[in-house]
């Protein structure tokens, strides 16, 4: 039994659920349907879940916001035209959007999250009466019905551990179930939304709960790639990584996934999918616990711009026991998580995202430091990029090492910060965000050589 | 001005004392000379400050001790026979030797400080008399009188800010001034000693009280070299080094040098001059606060065995705030400092020296992580190495990291971890130990491959 998630793209249009509709149905283990909201159509559509956000909070405002409400309305009808549905299905959605717009907005959060999920659960209605329009058996699942109860935070929720075995239950019904992603309801019964690629979470809980053999993600690119695409033209896709490759590439850049989203499928053991609905034939990107290792040491290279670092230098710095605790202490009550710390003899380097500093909170800390940890000097440095070189190969390989930092000066990078723990599954390299590109094109060029780069 | 400092070994014998002499009156700019203990003559040999140690714990046991006092005094005995020095200067001495043996034991820390730092006293009062019987002005400098303050923690003292002002009036004295190394004096006018190698630092404090313009530092060896000559053949040896440079290779293993000794001494900007008492026309090294970087990137590479790793791994751990600080304030509600911590995203490694963990210790730390962190996995490995590939020059040069690494991957050596922090002075691996050898061999290959190596 196979749990399949559509994303917005995949059911922006009557013809994108004809492709929808075709792929369920060309394998009866696909069973259920994860769906989410109608996605763009072309690069300048508005995604019907930032139309609904909007709606909500033109509504709170004070207005009736009726013009935008007509404009989702107006997406799920065409759609229904194109697909040449009864009137009855779009006039049951449009009551459901209305009557969610005239709901009760004491709880203005829990009103944004409930026309925010909106968008998924009609359109998983949406997509049931078309396969049954087409004779299938397909029905829609609420997901309170079902048993998804989650957690009380509004657009970061999480699952209850108890929905699981609620959720194993759905094994049991019969035909195909559409069910909405993005959002479950909380012990209140109010719908509570999960993050943005939030379908992909709730496809990762069901695979979890009815234990899948497989959960398929289609998306509209045909496979996880090597390397960005718009950094090295036509790069090699990676039929096959690891969970923990997914998520190093992530980390650094990799925008594919929301690689989070599939923790509850992989803590079951279960392998993902990665499809393109638009190229069904396509063999795709699995996810998996454990991969041969085929190719090479590297699976993929990314990078991502916005990091800073904190250099603290202080003589005799590694006697001072709690030292590192102290300045961590000092991040930590100024509420800045860091990301890496490599260090010296007599100095340490705090390496953070440069969106957790700001200009007072930059000056306080360093104030701190050089007062209380009577540093000898503390260095701000901004505009680093971090590389990450991914893959589980690499610690069997000796030369990875080698060969990455020799082709990053071979493109004139300075490396600023070399970081590699002792888990061997990533490199990481520190270099100034204006060699960002050109560093990533000499390691492509590097690790995938048979591959024309665009230099 | 210069303060000169004399080692064991320049002081073991009558021949070394005369070669002593010769490179003092060699240069009228040389004023202070410090002194240690007799040293080794050879590789059976036994240090007078050895003897002492086991002459002060001998008599705390309640033995008489006076077999070990007559070895130590044969020494002294010796070395002023050959010397023909006077009778009247080895009774001086005996005396001096055998009124502290009966002296004062309700303190057993300061009876011992007091026997070890006899050792340089008797000598310098020995070197002083030579001189003056070779018709040169010296005189014996008792550290008290000089105003050679210092705390109070046996083996490990710390010199007091106010001695520098009462040094520098050393300056005004006539002649050769003979200050005995090691020990100074707290306030309640007791005798306590440095750490070992404590000679040094006497030397480094005397020349920063001073303000003299050289710190020459004598030993046996004609200079600092890249790389440790048991390891490779006739190696290139350094001309001149920073202090980082001397303090990044010291860490390592590099063992000519107790770097904190020279503190007190780089803090007034003083330079030290290391040089051979047994071949003084050899250049020797010079360590200074800032030098030309004229040959390459690096400037030495040192190693050391007897580390260990702490692996941890927790999924999400890089989203967890104070993580990381909670997990070194484990580590120092043990007592146990640490080194480097590499990171990957869900991972970190603590690298620390083998000595601070015991079994109970280890077992009691790993247990903690798991249950107080929630850590999805802890494991300890054992048995690692660290190289440190040091020089300034590396903060300028692109391609370091590159030749490093190829070197150690065609030399077959796996790299465990590697640490480069943005100070850029150094570049740590960790290798398994077993790799060790083979590892600098192939790293000074690579950088210092003008020179035949020793494969």
């Amino acid at each position: 039994m196979k749990v399949v998630k559509f994303g917005g793209s995949s059911l922006a249009s009557g013809e994108q659920l004809k492709k929808v509709f075709d792929i369920v149905i060309s394998d009866s283990e696909r069973k259920i349907v994860v769906v989410s909201a109608p996605g763009k159509r072309n690069f300048e559509d508005i995604k019907v879940t930032d139309l609904l956000i909007a709606c909500a909070e033109a509504r709170l405002a004070g207005d009736d916001a009726m013009d935008l409400l007509e404009m989702v309305m107006g997406r799920y009808a065409e759609i229904a035209k194109e697909l040449e549905l009864e009137e009855a299905v779009i006039a049951e959605i449009r009551d459901h959007f209305i009557s969610l717009l005239h709901g009760n907005q004491n709880k203005p959060t829990r009103f944004i999250d409930a026309l925010k999920a909106s968008g998924e659960d009609n359109n998983a209605k949406l997509v049931a009466a078309y396969f049954r329009k087409q004779g299938i058996d397909a029905h829609y699942i609420n997901p309170q019905s079902a048993g998804l109860i989650v957690t009380d935070e509004a657009g970061y929720t999480q699952v209850l551990p108890e929905s699981y075995d609620q959720l194993s239950k759905l094994r049991d019904q019969s035909g195909i179930l559409v069910f909405p992603g993005f959002f479950g309801y909380n012990e209140a019964g109010e719908v509570v939304t999960f993050s943005r690629s939030g379908s992909d979470i709730t496809g990762s809980i069901l695979a979890n709960g009815t234990n899948a053999d497989l959960y398929e993600n289609f998306t509209d690119v045909d496979a996880v790639y090597s390397v960005n695409p718009s950094v090295v033209e036509n790069p090699k896709p990676i039929k096959e990584l690891t969970y923990r490759e997914m998520r190093e590439l992530s980390y650094a850049g990799f925008s594919v996934f929301h690689d989070e989203a599939l923790f509850p499928a992989f803590r079951a053991g279960i392998p993902v999918q990665i499809k393109n609905t638009n190229n069904p034939s396509a063999p795709g990107t699995k996810v998996v616990n454990a991969r041969e290792n085929e190719n090479g040491p590297v699976v993929g290279i990314a990078s991502d711009k916005g990091f800073c670092s904190i250099y603290v230098r202080k003589y005799l710095m590694n006697r001072e026991i709690g030292f590192g605790r102290k300045l961590l202490q000092i991040l930590e009550d100024n509420d800045v998580s860091y990301e890496h710390i490599p260090s010296g003899i007599d100095d340490t380097t705090i390496i953070l995202r440069e969106y957790r500093l700001n200009k007072e909170i930059e000056t306080h800390i360093v104030e701190r430091i050089m007062n209380e940890l009577q540093a000898d000097e503390v260095k701000v440095e901004h505009d680093l990029a971090l590389l990450m070189v991914v893959g589980e190969g690499m610690k069997h390989n000796v030369g990875t090492t080698a060969r990455a930092s020799k082709a990053l000066a071979n493109a004139k990078v300075n490396i600023e910060m070399i970081n590699q723990g002792s888990s061997e599954v990533s490199m990481m390299f520190g270099i100034k965000a204006r060699d960002e590109e050109k560093a990533v094109r000499a390691l492509y060029q590097e690790f995938f050589s048979n591959v024309v780069v665009n230099v």
